[in-house]
């Protein structure tokens, strides 16, 4: 019997192959694979990691037997040939997340994905005691998204020199942008994986903006800090290929082109759809793509758009965005709880709570960030660290309603909730505080109501059978909501 | 020695004259007078009163002897001459509410007028004791505007006929719209007349949509209740010129021409305009007229619109409305704070508080209205009587504060709150909780500092003088302001 190498589908299958040039290896040699299983082939472009080794890194979508076989440039690289037994999920592998059903989210096993996201855009920069804070907290945390920059941030609260950056050179701007810094990309492997083994889907930012200095009057400009934000397309490409190569593998990466991409002065709109088509067209596991506003929302019927991600505290209009672009909505900013001198970081936890409720409601997601002062600048909405508020357990409570409601959930016209007619009802009101609450259920079914208190977190149930026209009784406080159910025969 | 009548400027001069028609005295005798002091003239239009009496009123504008001469078709109202000596205008009489440097209101007096607004829709069409406990109420009230309707309102909540109809006939439906019921009429120059005693401005509500049925299947529509929001032009119109030729000359009259001007479903924009027009050019003493809107805006660029009047709960936008039309914003309505079943009546005191802070820091005004669910079903917001909320004494609170800030303050750029430049400056946090504000002072000046809580209603002065660029320390909670004003010399 001949050994195989056995690799649980949708984990990383890795092939590694030692080869030298005495030239650029990032630039002068290239590496692809053809993996095959049955009739599927799937084309995967390999990356140099340092040290003359080159790897190709696949997911298997199936199981069974994958054979490969690499082409290359490089003789050593070409004609390689391997093959693994992709085995059945287990634990709490699902495969990736996709859209489904228009605009909802599921595994790729089929199970549910209930987005509940959280922002450490610089957690992979920090040191390694606050960066294992970090995943201490999101293991506690209702957090299965973490959206993260590859490049640095410089930006208030955010004035610190990482200790590894993407690319070869002196910092802060002596850089050979025509070789990756292998140790930095390594230590990005690892906190994918971190964050895959707690089942949290790394949100990887390609590009942002926070690279500027402070305004310089004499320059009447900011200049660069590091300059990442500006390399020009063809490094900007070649940077986005490294990034597909190396980590498309990892089923729990989604990619968002920017954080605030027309904040982002160096790139037009038809860079950002030359990025979106490269991701789109280079990515053999097809992985979830999108691109988040400043105040300028993108074009999101754009084809490689995958989702809508947006910058926004007006939540109420998920089903607009719904209707306009048929994708899933993510509110994947929209503000953060804290305590900061700044608009976007200062809302209460109980306003963090309802734009998470009404986001639900109205058929999207939302994505939650935390600032609360502390001179130490450790503030979870960019380093990570520790959480300090008090939205993220009400954003568990909302978690746990969400996993119990049925699949297939729809808002429900103007003033309807959420839910699907004559089955299940959720309606939330919000920062209103009614007394009373009027509903119009089948006259014909029983229905059980519970009235759910989003702040204090508590369900208290209605007493007896709810049917036809009804008027509901509620405390005439804030953050309430009404579960209206098909009561079981 | 002549002996000559005495009026207050500002106050109403009434003539009365009786003649007798066997016709219609509404539709086949005019009366009106030319009013003159020394080069001034205003032609005022008189009214039948019922009784055989016709009454021509007048507010004189500046002191001195006034002389008057009628024109009527009828010859006893003919050719009437008199006198009389308008004095200085005493106590809280500082005449009627004008635009005053654009975007804000003054008395004639040029005395300042900040509006604190509120609703009592169908006060007048009350019992005697409920009329009485809304004047006690307003008296001890911050409130210095009421809206309120002529005619009487048919709609949840409302389901009362009223002792009086502004149209003889029968209700609900037969009625003689060539004749004014003029004992209704008496009854609302009481209610104008003790608002005015108490320094209330009257926002007079010409028309307004709450007069359907509700939805009648069979008929597949909802039918008028009274029909006095669908009469026709001609009648419309009459009732117009009656209103103008009555209320006139009571200086604490608005025109408000709709509530809701856009769910009147018989009346067309050109139809708002014409009604506009009409008023414009029939009131001799020049009211501010303005049209509420229910989702759609009025083009208040329309020249006989001499104030903004808006519902919409987005006070943030005042800045965008004072610089589209040059004109003073009242956002009359940004829902009710209360506790029944519908959106806009169900918001919290802290809401309500916000939407008047931040109206006013936006260089606007802002309308109260209160609707906590009673099964009495006498809601503030409509029939008047008590007040149960708890916003209205912030609204106080406010109303203290404005008094006391310098004249001339307006908004500051997009984040700079509300003042004058180097004088004083008022920041309003709203709902969000910093525990710092940055504010960039003049660094040759020194100011002193208020930290406001304006839901505790407290003012804390900050240790020190403050100059340059200064870092400002706040609790860490919602709804706070930070007032900066120069300081003595």
């Amino acid at each position: 019997m001949q050994s195989i190498n056995e690799v649980e589908q949708w984990n990383v299958f890795e092939a590694a192959f030692e080869a030298h040039t005495d030239g650029n290896p990032f630039t002068d040699v290239s590496v692809r694979a053809t993996f095959r299983n049955g009739d599927t082939e799937v084309e995967v472009e390999g990356f140099y990691d340092g040290s003359d080794v080159y790897r190709i890194r696949f997911m298997p979508e199936s199981s069974g037997i994958w054979r490969y076989e690499t082409r290359s440039s490089h003789i050593a690289l070409d004609g390689q040939t391997g093959s693994f037994l992709a085995t059945q999920p287990t634990g709490n592998n699902r495969g990736p997340v996709r859209v489904h059903d228009t605009c909802d989210f599921a595994y790729a096993d089929s199970s549910r994905y209930v987005e509940l996201g959280t922002t450490c855009y610089a957690w992979i920069h920090q040191n390694e005691a606050l960066r294992e804070a970090t995943l201490r907290t999101l293991s506690a945390s209702p957090f299965n998204k973490v959206r993260m920059c590859v490049f640095p941030k410089w930006y208030p609260y955010n004035r610190v020199e990482p200790s590894l950056y993407p690319f070869e050179g002196e910092p802060p701007q002596m850089w050979d942008f025509s070789r990756f810094n292998t140790e930095f990309f390594q230590h990005l492997d690892r906190c994918v994986l971190e964050l895959r083994d707690r089942g949290v889907q790394a949100d990887i930012i390609l590009f942002h903006p926070y690279d500027e200095e402070e305004w310089v009057v004499e320059k009447r400009s900011r200049g660069p800090h590091w300059g990442f934000d500006r390399m020009g397309p063809e490094i900007d490409d070649r940077y986005v290929r490294y990034m597909v190569a190396r980590y498309a593998a990892y089923r729990n990466v989604w990619w968002s082109l920017a954080n605030e991409w027309d904040f982002v002065k160096a790139k037009s709109e038809a860079d950002w759809n030359r990025i979106g088509r490269l991701v789109s067209e280079s990515d053999p596991h097809n992985h979830l793509i999108s691109i988040h506003n400043g105040f300028r929302i993108f074009d999101h019927s754009q084809p490689w758009v995958t989702h809508v991600s947006l910058q926004s505290d007006r939540a109420w209009e998920a089903r607009d965005h719904r209707e306009r672009y048929r994708k899933p909505v993510i509110y994947d900013e929209c503000c953060y709880e804290g305590t900061i001198e700044h608009g976007w970081g200062n809302i209460t936890a109980e306003t963090m709570t309802s734009h998470f409720w009404t986001s639900m409601v109205g058929g999207a997601y939302c994505g939650h960030g935390e600032t609360y002062y502390d001179p130490t600048e450790e503030l979870w909405w960019s380093k990570g660290g520790v959480l300090r508020g008090q939205s993220a357990e009400r954003i568990a409570f909302l978690g746990q309603i969400m996993d119990r409601a049925p699949r297939g959930a729809q808002p429900l016209g103007q003033y309807g909730g959420w839910g699907i007619e004559g089955e299940y009802y959720l309606i939330y009101l919000g920062n209103r505080q009614p007394v009373r609450h009027f509903v119009g259920l089948p006259q014909d079914v029983e229905f059980h109501g519970d009235l759910i208190d989003t702040w204090n977190m508590t369900i208290e149930s209605i007493p007896g059978k709810l049917s036809g026209n009804v008027e509901l009784h509620l405390p005439g406080r804030p953050y309430m909501a009404l579960r209206i159910s098909r009561a079981k025969q």
